[in-house]
């Protein structure tokens, strides 16, 4: 039997299984594997020893790796010839509160009808359960009519995702050989906003710093002091409102070092996008895209670094008045990074900068939170064409690559300790109401997401 | 027998009467008068009914008025020729936390020797209670050698000092007729900061003014719209940077006007203070003045506008870092006002000007606090040259026109509702710790405050 059919087998089976698939998922659903609370850490464990005992039914060997703080969950198939993949899914999820503005409880899993079609609805139906299960359930179909699991596939479930992933970095270190494969293929992004397939292959980097600007040794009487003495929200205030020109643009030197323009092919599919920018902003109460002059919405989103102030604070803001000139201002900045820009290079003309604003008596500290590189995925490599035209089959219109604009830490570590690009493959939509009440997975995404894979292990074996 | 002869036994009677006034003054202490604290009402009227009882003991006409909140004492002498004088002193203290600072009881007074002199240490040893005896005991001494009290005085003692006056516009209101003289003498400011005696004769005023800018209608994810959307921290920090060119200007159009320069003869006696900036700046931890290039440090502090930043808030800037680009973001500024500034001219160019920086998207709301115009003295009227010239022979040293940074505004309340001027006189020093714990008042400043008011009283009449 060829490929061909077989994969018709595998389709065809994958349909005749859903009802009993979804059942499945509505078990896993079940366990409210919420890692950020010490009270569920029962309940993770429980999630990964049911992951445990499905992939060990299936075929695979599975660990289940202890850590200072929840299990990872590592399986294998069978070595073979052809080139091997490790697949990424998380098992925890997010909390539940508010939970008075759920619909009904949230581990108590439903199927329900709605306007816009089937959706499963439950706390990690879509953040990641139900993106995870659907690889599992192409591997579960392909044993079925191969009779063998797919080959040199390496499985790693993470408990800690929803928490910061306190734990990964070291797995990864100390289990570098086991976990290296030639492509990692992670399953926790969606679909692009109309609902076609995509792959996600740029992320944006960050650089996350906190400035402190100190004056005085106390706070001062504004009466008493103003105009004579220093302001460090003054100061602030003209060290951030200069970190952009007029046009938009970070004016920190060498900013743009490493920036590039988006490759034709990635500029021709963004813009097959039809993306519409003023339906987007519409969502959250804007209208218009303020940003670079001369780049397109999704450029500044996905392609162009960016510097946000994400906090600032300083004085007296409560209810009231208080004539304080305070002795103190801080800000937490971040930038995010695109093509190959430097992150300890952007932290240091950044903190160059700052200094640049100080007066006599003024100080500025910093204080670095986390850096992480963009991640560019290798578009060459042969996976990635085969992964999108298979994706297209399955869902009757092309796939497209795409960006985000924001970073997922898990791709930056498979690259920076296990030397992997990662393909980012998802069939979440923006609708899922992933992290908030009333989350929810279409069925059509994991009816049509397992066949994807299908299609993709096909493609690629 | 002239007045020069009455007015050393006046002088010598306050000598020899000085332990007898001092301990006065510690029964009044002791009186636990703070009007922010519920639980000491009935202090406060304890306060008000010593003060009344001591000032009928004296002769006057004395009336406890019942208010909102504490009460005010009113009090006359007889009417004769003299020109009419208003006295202002506040009978209320400030809290005393953190209590485990104060180095005895804050309301068991104490008569102290210290290495700079003997000192009383209490709470309201110098704001305002010492202060305020000062001119009681002058009083006092005039009645036991004139046999009468000087005539056409009238007093005024508040209780809500300490507490923003709630009820002190609203007596000024209903009381104008029998308060209206033709000069108010506050007494509850400061020797200059070298010990030399000194009349306040123009305090700044002041604009309060609160922005906040509202962009999305949530907090947005920093990686997923940073660029595209419009930021309000960015927003709010360009155009409060703006508020100043790099002259330490204030940009906002037509802001200057009114602002005038010092007239000469204030200029002098402002240069004869041999005002040290580094060394006033140096007690707060800072070196060297940043204000209008051009301008000296007092006329920085007390001639010159100013805008400052008071409080800032915005996104989240607590502990670590969250990739946020948030709703909002707000400040608090205050201008300080000089000579005829147009407080509310200052606050429609500041809208104005905050309104010109918003891109799409953002929307400006602004909340108005306190305008108070600037408060400058007619120093032609002869009763401010013949008080500086006795307070020069008390001291032993020409006395100066000082001018003060920030309101106070019984000053500005005196002016608009009674018509009248104000000449602020008081002997505290900078280190009488006033608001803080171990609070004193130099017995030297007691004896020759009262022994001041002697002089001006006979100046004056």
């Amino acid at each position: 039997m060829g490929d061909d059919a077989r994969l018709q087998d595998i389709l065809t089976h994958l349909d005749q299984g859903l009802e009993a698939g979804l059942e499945r998922l509505v078990r896993f659903l079940r366990i409210p594997s919420i890692s950020t609370d010490p009270a569920h850490a029962g309940d993770v464990r429980a999630a990964a020893d049911w992951l445990a005992t499905d992939l060990r039914e299936l075929g695979f060997e599975v660990t289940v790796h202890d850590t200072p703080g929840h299990p990872m969950v590592t399986a294998r198939s069978q070595p073979g010839r052809a080139r091997s993949l490790l697949f990424y899914g998380h098992y925890d999820v997010q909390p539940v509160d508010p939970l008075d503005l759920w619909d009904r409880p949230p581990f108590d899993p439903i199927i329900e009808e709605t306007p816009q079609g089937r959706v499963i609805r439950a706390r990690g139906a879509s953040d990641d359960k139900g993106q995870l299960m659907t690889f599992v359930e192409a591997f579960r179909a392909w044993k079925a009519v191969h009779g063998t699991l797919p080959s040199d596939l390496i499985l790693l479930f993470e408990g800690e995702e929803e928490s910061g992933s306190p734990s990964l970095r070291p797995f990864l270190c100390a289990h570098a050989e086991e976990l290296r494969a030639s492509l990692a293929v992670i399953c926790d992004t969606g679909r692009h906003a109309d609902g076609r397939p995509a792959i996600t292959t740029q992320l944006r980097g960050l650089v996350g710093q906190e400035v402190v600007i100190d004056a005085a040794d106390r706070d001062l009487h504004s009466g008493s002091f103003g105009g004579l003495a220093a302001n460090p929200i003054m100061v602030l205030a003209q060290a951030l409102a200069a970190l952009k020109d007029d046009q938009g643009r970070v004016t920190l030197p060498g900013f743009y070092d490493g920036v590039e323009d988006l490759a034709p092919e990635l500029a021709r599919d963004w813009q097959a996008l039809g993306f519409d920018a003023t339906e987007f902003l519409g969502r959250v109460g804007l209208s218009t895209p303020i940003g670079e002059a001369g780049r397109t919405p999704l450029e500044m989103m996905w392609n162009r670094p960016t510097a946000e102030i994400n906090g600032i604070a300083g004085g007296y803001a409560g209810d009231g008045f208080k004539t304080v000139l305070p002795a103190q201002a801080r800000a937490k900045v971040s930038f995010r990074l695109t093509g190959t820009q430097d992150s300890e290079a952007v932290r240091a003309a950044f903190q160059d900068h700052v200094r640049r604003f100080l007066p006599a008596d003024c100080r500025a500290s910093f204080h670095d939170h986390g850096a992480s590189p963009a991640s560019v995925m290798d578009i060459s490599d042969p996976a990635f064409g085969l992964a999108k035209e298979a994706l297209g089959q399955e869902w009757g219109q092309d796939a497209a690559y795409i960006g985000a604009g924001g970073s997922i830490p898990i791709a930056g570590d498979f690259k920076q300790i296990l030397g992997m690009d990662s393909m980012l493959i998802g069939f979440a939509r923006d609708d899922d109401r992933i992290h908030s009440p009333n989350e929810k997975y279409d069925v059509e995404s994991y009816a049509k997401g397992a066949r994807s894979w299908a299609r993709i292990l096909t493609a690629l074996r």
